[in-house]
């Protein structure tokens, strides 16, 4: 076909007849099937079309040097070269997560008879204090590109916050749906950041049913939810997990990673980090495990790995692990095979044992961390008590969430020592009875 | 008098008649009256002997360059060199608090009508969630220097959580006296972190003087109240948000700083650390205002600005900004002098307007202050209204403190949007419902 002659362009705009740039996902070229392994381009896709399975985003990776990411900002957006993002999305508007603490552990592997050395991935010191605010940047990314003017999202709460607090940073409109019954640090916070907050009720997996219903609705054409079909991309942020671990351990590898599964992606991706990193050079190519922690009265990616089974059986959730309160894991099948390909193990806990994790993290650390915390800290002492975890191994676990949104769980167990009025014998009286029954308990 | 001769030593300890060495203060040479200017071995000390007036740290500072500091760790302890602390002290266990974010906040600029640009010195991003990491960390350090095993303190409740957390941490025991009144969110966290906690009946001045009153009690002997008898390394720790200022700004100084006043020893620091960076010559010499920010119901420094006095006369508290509810400020005359000396002002808010700044600050950055917080952004609104404030200069505001502490004050001014059945035809309904009331109202 003859290109028809055009006058000289003045405008400054491309021709007409030229089609649009592809938006700029940076080092990504594709979206492809983890099931079939179908090709689509980079868009607002999340399901293949041939098999329904889940879509992942691929990179070209070549010319990553440790030099090029460590002479980046101290946030997550030193992985940009990493991520499925323009090299410029750290500089637009965003919350601007990232490099938390790792926290080296040594009172708490103490009080767990660890020999080796145990840290702490601190995620609660993120802006909006849990993990989601770093897939949330990605996806907020990936919806500029997009065109999706609108941030949206089915959470349990965490992400709630992160959508919400992005959102207003960004000066975007956000509809954020969550089960009616969460916790008050999790509904309070998200309404004072204004945006639009439907509470329903129901669980957190029918809240996820219906946000997949609304997608291809004329109400929400310019939408992004990031955790449907924004979800390639919001997945990949939680990379950045694994690489800060790897970078701040001096750009090498645990021996052992701990990670929380609700929906199973966090621990995936934090695998697929590390093999990245291995297999680009950054790191050597060194043996880790990765285990996972699930809450009983949520526990069906816990089920399949006691069981032998490949097949994830949806649960009804019932614990106050509310953040890891999803019964029918997304990526519960590919976190079971991280875990059985790296040789780790997955175990589950009682809310009890929950209560117990947070208090042991707080009073060795003091981390104070929200139930998800403390179902990785009473995984941990599972994991060692039943000999699947090496006491003696370099050990990283993660705290995603922070336990000033979960006060409800701890506030029952908890009190002060004594009330008393302001008299310096008052004081004296209740540090002796404080003291007489430390000893005599 | 002539030396006893002596065994050689072979047990490696300094013979007994060798004084013991000083403590390593690092840059600190002695302690010095704000009042009358006595000078005093660095010790637990903090009144005036002569005439009763506070001790300040004094220094020397020479040698002190922004390569030597740059150089440092991404905490507060890159200005180890500017403390009293050991240059080892970041290397003890501590929480390592500090270089929290310096959020530029146009959009909250854009609704406050300020041309100048506008940041946000976000403190909720500290290991406990506010900028009492920092003050008790310099307190931990001189602690363990001058042999006290205990950490205490008399807290409003941000403080209780940073010494529970940070002893804990440091396997230190810890006792922590608070009014009983506080918010769950202080309450239960510091009571998670486990040591002694004591709720008194009555108000925060009342526990400062009972802490005053156990101090020489032989049951203290060995316990450093961070915030009494370690007073004046402990306020040091808050130059280190003035010093965090000016390197992020690219080592210089803002030409406005807004700080609230709960003590007034936040606001006199960061005043203290500019004058030190300038005299230094670690940023130009320029000219900046420094503001302070009170809640109307417990404003004795405000009152006393706007009245042109030099005394602060004592308030009973009746606020819900409860972390500045100090009715007795101990450095309200400093922070008088600062403000006077700087051409800056002082102004207060009422409850709702402290509601308003909380949510103002959340909807237009994403940042979810506690009361504290709010208190400082309906001041700097107060400020521009009454043109004490230019708002064409840079302005940093400083973040105190974390809204999930303090929930209680928004809980009843916000809520969700809707609440639905997991049903599409519900999500729209309620969506337009939301868009109609916005546009009627």
């Amino acid at each position: 076909m003859s290109t028809p002659a055009v006058a000289p362009d003045t405008t400054g705009l491309p021709p007409l007849d030229t089609p649009p740039p592809a938006p700029d996902f940076g080092p990504a070229t594709h979206l492809s099937c983890r099931e079939c392994g179908a090709r689509y381009d980079l868009g607002a896709a999340y399901a293949c079309i041939e098999c329904f399975g889940p879509l992942e985003v691929a990179y070209d990776l070549s010319g990553v040097t440790r030099e090029l990411i460590e002479s980046g900002p101290q946030s997550m957006w030193r992985y940009s070269c990493l991520l499925p993002v323009a090299s410029y999305a750290g500089s637009e508007p965003n919350l601007e997560p990232g490099l938390t603490r790792l926290v080296r552990a040594d009172n708490l592997a103490r009080a767990l008879g660890m020999t080796g050395t145990l840290w702490v991935k601190d995620d609660s010191g993120n802006p909006t204090h849990s993990f989601k605010d770093r897939v949330v940047a990605v996806a907020q990314s990936a919806a500029r590109r997009l065109g999706l003017s609108t941030l949206a999202c089915a959470s349990t709460g965490n992400l709630a916050n992160a959508v919400a607090a992005a959102a207003a940073r960004a000066g975007q409109d956000s509809v954020v749906v969550i089960p009616s019954d969460l916790e008050d640090g999790k509904v309070v916070t998200t309404a004072t950041y204004g945006g639009t907050l439907l509470a329903v009720r129901g669980t957190y997996d029918d809240v996820n049913r219906l946000c997949s219903e609304l997608i291809g609705e004329p109400l929400t054409a310019d939408w992004g939810f990031v955790n449907v079909n924004l979800r390639p991309y919001y997945a990949e942020g939680s990379k950045t997990v694994g690489y800060e671990i790897a970078e701040q351990l001096g750009w090498r590898l645990p021996e052992q990673v701990v990670a929380p599964i609700a929906s199973g992606s966090l621990l995936t991706k934090v695998d697929k980090a590390f093999r990245e990193l291995a297999s680009l050079g950054l790191v050597p190519d060194s043996p880790y495990a990765v285990f996972g922690a699930q809450a009983t009265g949520c526990s069906p990616v816990s089920e399949a790995f006691r069981e032998g089974r490949d097949v994830v059986r949806p649960q009804r959730p019932a614990t106050i692990a509310k953040s890891l309160a999803i019964g029918n894991p997304a990526d519960g099948p590919y976190a079971l095979d991280s875990v059985r390909r790296s040789g780790g193990a997955i175990a589950d806990v009682s809310d009890e044992e929950i209560v117990e994790g947070i208090r042991l993290l707080a009073e060795t650390e003091g981390i104070f961390a929200e139930t998800a915390g403390g179902v990785v800290v009473a995984t941990l002492r599972a994991l060692l008590a039943s000999g699947a975890l090496d006491p003696a191994r370099e050990t990283v676990i993660l705290n995603t969430g922070d336990g000033l949104k979960t006060l409800d769980a701890v506030a029952g167990h908890v009190a002060p020592t004594a009330t008393i009025s302001p008299d310096v014998d008052e004081v004296t009286a209740a540090l002796v009875d404080a003291s007489h029954e430390r000893t005599t308990r």
